[in-house]
């Protein structure tokens, strides 16, 4: 997690978003294991120290990056009822973490990063989008589960294998998941 | 992974218990972030180049400490039925890798494992764990689940909370975890 607050439009804002933006583009030109706190400070025109000020460490940074860019930007699509909901969220979660650059940023957002809050900062993404999904079926009058019974129950089982277990990882183990906590009554 | 396979008995096994052991002994004595590989070589009595050949770097080096350091040595206890066994089960697992040892040597395996490889033995040995408890419990003629859906179930959320979401993260949770695999009818 960046170590000073952030004040939108202000000078530190500034030099995040010049930083994030030179470590996404140097590691689509040189790869990320060539990343260096010199090259990126270099590109986005502040000074290496600048750098390990606010961030410790080019870990701390990549890791930074990483929840920036695993963090959604819109809300999960409507399909009309929960289960659809949650399959199609549970299939793009999948393939978005499953995908090596997914993989990628779930590696780095957990390793540089001491104090766990960015990966926490990850499971709130999740938690946030399984929310919105729950509070639409509520107010269409489905019953649901809640939060952290499908954090449980299906980001858990995906996450873990993503991480310790991928093989048979697919879109139909997403369904499977789904299914496991929908169809029974332990809501 | 060790990029040689190991002979036991052979130099290769005696270097890499010589390694393995300047590893944990240095990592007690000036802490895992001092560590560095001319270090280590000196304390095991090995040239850098030999842990670099067969390591290839101090992270892969780390990660393969960490996951010999999270192998169980012994199996898990038997109480009697399955609901105690897994429940006692559970609960240890979570108490060792939610320790800061344990999140530790889980950090490590995860980060210097290009591969995967290492990530997959800590993964194999919580379902090898589990796998002796389910055949102790259809040998007494219990009725009991599949070893992966006791790993979405009961790891996977475990191993998810531990990294990502370690709010609230105690014994009961673990437990209703295996109350809720084992008290319902999806087996």
């Amino acid at each position: 997690m960046s170590r000073q607050m952030v004040r939108p439009g202000g000078r530190s804002a500034r030099v995040q978003a010049s930083v994030h933006a030179a470590v996404r583009e140097l590691a689509s030109e040189v790869g990320r294991d060539a990343l260096t706190v010199p090259l990126v400070a270099r590109r986005a025109g502040v000074t290496p120290s600048t750098i390990y000020r606010r961030w410790g460490d080019l870990q701390e940074l990549l890791s930074d990056v990483a929840v920036e860019r695993l963090r959604p930007d819109t809300a999960p699509e409507d399909h009309g009822d929960l289960a659809s909901d949650l399959t199609a969220w549970a299939e793009q979660f999948l393939d978005e973490m499953a995908s090596p650059a997914g993989r990628a940023y779930v590696r780095d957002a957990l390793l540089g990063d001491p104090d766990g809050g960015n990966a926490g900062r990850c499971s709130a993404y999740a938690a946030e989008q399984v929310g919105i999904l729950l509070a639409r079926a509520t107010e269409r009058g489905e019953s649901t589960p809640d939060v952290e019974t499908v954090v449980d129950r299906v980001v858990a089982p995906l996450m873990y294998r993503i991480l310790f277990r991928p093989d048979g990882l697919d879109a139909s183990y997403a369904g499977r998941l789904v299914a496991g906590i929908l169809g029974h009554g332990d809501r």
